[in-house]
């Protein structure tokens, strides 16, 4: 028999199931992931009108263009872009919260607002814009994949908070004429790379089904990887809008803390502030990313959130040839030294970095202070209060927790650790940022420019997508956020399996790595999209969209000519 | 028969004592505080030659045009500083560490850097720079206070940093050309407003030697407010700036965390980074804090310490009445509603509100969300560590730990919070501060231009100086760093005993009101000056300082009539 926490995950899922309107239901049975792997790009298109295929394989640059100028329709966008995530959520399990009426019935006070007279309420008018379920969006409910979260508001029942609030950033989104539409799957705790829970189990890659989409915005990855939505929201505190960006062929930027409004949405351990979490944009183009950073930014997101600094955009940084200098140099690391990075991943790697070579700038080897010592700060610190906070919140419905989670925090809460030794890991990770900062400048006497290098480059994991089931290495992306810089995912190519074959002759450096590369399987891993992260000093986001814009567009005419 | 600690500390003394030349020492016995109540001004005047007290009675701002542009040698304005340095340290206590020699064989490589044509090396070419003695300067040591750091690097032995190390901020005063020559004292462990120590033990407020000179920059207070420094460095967690700017006279700016580099200075509790300290100015004249900031800033620190954000000088932001309209509102918060002002800060507060209305600006009555509340968490934050840090460095030689701050942390170390509790207070704070700048957006519909208030006059302390071994009641200044706001305190007038008569129909509102209001002694506390505190929003130090600008400068010419 069904537990009771079984039952309220059973009937929040079938309830979310219920949102889709019978119309955008799709035959049953469902096709299994082994009998269709691929449901991205024509696979989906099949259930889609030529009409709905248009507007929703347009990025949100061109939407605006058109919905901002009355060319296309808040509602027919809006709607299009409900169907198609209708479509990705029962292909992937992308979504917890369906609000397709309240979006479309936003949009149409949108298109009367615009036919009477008033032109388009700002900059985003129109735009369908996802979030990943920590962020609250009046009238629907946030559960963070807790099952103890249901009927509650963050857990907490009689808040007067349920269904009742928007959370900072979703209040900026909708002043600037977003829409939000659906809200998106991640792991409960949000502490892992795999978007996993007991509410709506895995999320699959839509590029390949029989692989995660990753985690922890695994959600958003997925819906933005079968361009259900042209652009959504998650959070990063490890890797987790870097990882889902990488693994489902997407652009996504990690902003540094305090760039962009966090206040009022859910989280894990909302009170740590060692190495806190920040929210920013995945989306289907570079352009989508920039048009999202100026726009919330145009709202003065420091008048409403405490945490965010007084740095509106910047677009002088944001052209690099013109603000750096028409030779730019990036550092190159190609590995982070514990699992080294599968052929598919060495090869866009390699690729970028002669892409960077022909494009006339200058390359050096990124050798920096130990980037494992800031992951396994990192680890100590997001494990700090031993459990407490995730074990609270599962125990609310008694749920089970998440195997890769459960690996992280012990099968129980633990022994806090006191302040002093807090305190301690705080002075600890100041003297590594400090270290890996004198390091940065000093790169100035390396380059042929004189100034210290302007990006690295550097894979966002060693695989191109996790094997559920399998190991989950993340080395590659925890050191950025001990140091709080900024990181912009952008995508390379796809896993090719007569390209990128199993290396057999490959030595492992250690168990991890001899783990992952035995894990490795170019057959099941074909077609998945790579992706490679450009890092860059704190708050520098204007400078990395820049330079990834300069080395996207050089990409995209390469690989048309070839 | 002097315990080990008792003549570590005599050593230390004399030694501070024995650095000072034969020439510039005073004659013995040195008059009483009762007998000599007031040493700045005409006192200490005396003791020094016409073009001695030409110099040092001029601003860094034009002490830096004389010196960057050749009129004034820089071994003649540092010589100058560190002879009245040298004697306000014999009438008031303020100097942990003496350096005349190294600074005077400083400015004479400077003055043949310009001799040989290179000109001024930077804006502060030859300007003495004192700093509070928790900031590293090669050559001399750090003790901060604590007896157990005699002869060590922070309490440690055989480090190498031993006197070999500059702090960031002064790394980067010395390339501005800036000459560090002293280093003030403070009470060990940094917590009090009250500066005593085992080393030095008290130290006096020039301007009424029977006062404390406040805490815990209380040496740059008494060393500035005897112009025996132009200007110099302190820190402030709960008031340490704006208290002793206050009560000496001064201008002093506590800007917000991550404005100037605090980077490589020594500190109490450094890990903690709920209500983290930061480091500003103090300085004789607002310009001077202006300048200092200005080329602080033009050195990037954001490049050289991780916890610095990327905001350059912004001018635009300094001249109010263009940047912000004609019109300015103020909130006007005349107590902290705990221990109310005594008559002269309460005339000093009608002064500058009648002169804020008379330059045809707006005022509105200030009634924010509690503020008690921010400071009792700040007190709650300092201490969650129970005393761990500071016992550990009072433990290092067993010394005493000062009364005002075993009240706060105990008679002996305690049990720390655990990292759950820390985490909650984190939440509880963010909390705060969202709805203190909620209630700020508000102010818009309380004032004529329709923009929120532009910032919030307040008082300092509800005393003028506070009394040696009487109620230290620190309200007016925690809040403002739990919000991580900027504050720039301005000297408004000196207690006048005719004029700031006890008030005996005074009904306290409270036993803490009630002490400080038996405690007002007007005969006292005759001549010792008083500021007020402009506060404004987070990282609006330009804004600030424009503001106190053209309140002072109106002010000025206001008393010059009058």
């Amino acid at each position: 028999m069904a537990s009771s926490w079984e039952k309220l995950a059973s009937k929040k899922r079938d309830s979310i199931l219920a949102a889709i309107p019978p119309e955008w239901r799709l035959p049953q049975p469902l096709p299994t992931p082994e009998a269709q792997k691929v449901v991205a790009g024509s696979y989906v298109r099949q259930f889609l009108s030529a009409r709905e295929v248009e507007i929703t394989e347009n990025d949100a640059v061109t939407i605006t263009e058109h919905t901002t100028s009355g060319k296309w329709k808040a509602t027919e966008v809006v709607t299009a872009f409900c169907h198609r995530a209708a479509l990705a959520h029962q292909l992937t399990n992308c979504l917890h919260e369906i609000f397709f009426e309240q979006a479309i019935e936003h949009a149409k006070r949108l298109d009367a607002a615009f036919a009477a007279g008033n032109g388009p309420i700002g900059p985003l008018h129109g735009l369908p814009v996802s979030f990943k379920d920590q962020f609250h969006v009046k009238g629907v409910e946030t559960t963070m994949g807790y099952v103890g979260w249901i009927d509650t508001f963050e857990g907490l029942k009689g808040t007067g908070k349920e269904k009742n609030v928007d959370s900072e950033l979703v209040r900026e989104a909708k002043a600037l004429g977003a829409v939000p539409f659906c809200k998106t799957s991640l792991p409960h705790t949000v502490m892992s790379g795999i978007t996993w829970n007991n509410i709506v189990g895995f999320t699959l890659n839509p590029h390949n089904r029989l692989l995660s989409c990753g985690g922890s915005s695994g959600g958003e990855g997925a819906l933005i990887g079968m361009r259900g939505s042209p652009i959504g929201f998650g959070t990063d505190i490890g890797g987790s809008i870097r990882i889902p960006s990488a693994f489902n062929g997407l652009y996504g930027i990690r902003p540094s803390f305090g760039r962009l409004p966090y206040a009022g949405a859910a989280n894990s351990m909302p009170g740590q502030n060692t190495i806190p979490s920040v929210c920013g944009p995945l989306a289907t183009s570079l352009g989508s990313l920039k048009l999202m950073l100026q726009a919330i930014l145009s709202q003065e997101p420091w008048q409403h959130d405490p945490a965010v600094v007084e740095l509106p955009w910047r677009d002088d940084l944001y052209t690099p040839l013109s603000a750096f200098g028409a030779k730019l140099t990036f550092g190159l690391l190609p590995t982070d030294g514990l699992v080294n990075p599968q052929p598919a991943i060495r090869r866009a790697f390699e690729t970028v970095k002669d892409l960077i070579i022909s494009m006339g700038h200058e390359v050096v080897e990124w050798k920096p202070p130990s980037q494992q010592n800031l992951v396994k700060l990192a680890l100590e610190v997001f494990t700090a209060d031993a459990g407490l906070d995730i074990w609270h919140h599962i125990g609310l419905s008694d749920e089970t927790l998440a195997s890769d989670v459960a690996a992280l925090y012990g099968k129980e809460p633990g022994t806090p650790k006191t302040v002093d030794k807090m305190w301690e890991a705080n002075l600890r990770l100041r003297q590594y940022q400090k270290e890996y900062m004198d390091y940065w400048n000093s790169t100035a006497t390396m380059t042929k420019s004189g100034r210290p290098v302007d990006a690295v480059l550097t894979p966002v994991s060693a695989v191109p997508a996790f094997q559920f089931g399998k190991s989950i290495p993340i080395g590659y992306t925890p050191w950025v956020n001990a140091l709080d810089y900024t990181s912009v995912v952008f995508p390379v190519t796809k896993v090719d399996k007569n390209i990128d074959t199993f290396d057999d002759q490959y030595r492992p450096i250690n168990e991890a790595d001899k783990q992952a590369w035995q894990e490795n399987d170019p057959e099941l891993e074909h077609g998945t999209p790579v992706g490679l992260q450009l890092v860059g000093r704190r708050l520098q986001e204007e400078k990395i969209l820049g330079l990834v814009d300069l080395i996207s567009t050089s990409l995209a005419a390469k690989q048309k000519i070839m």
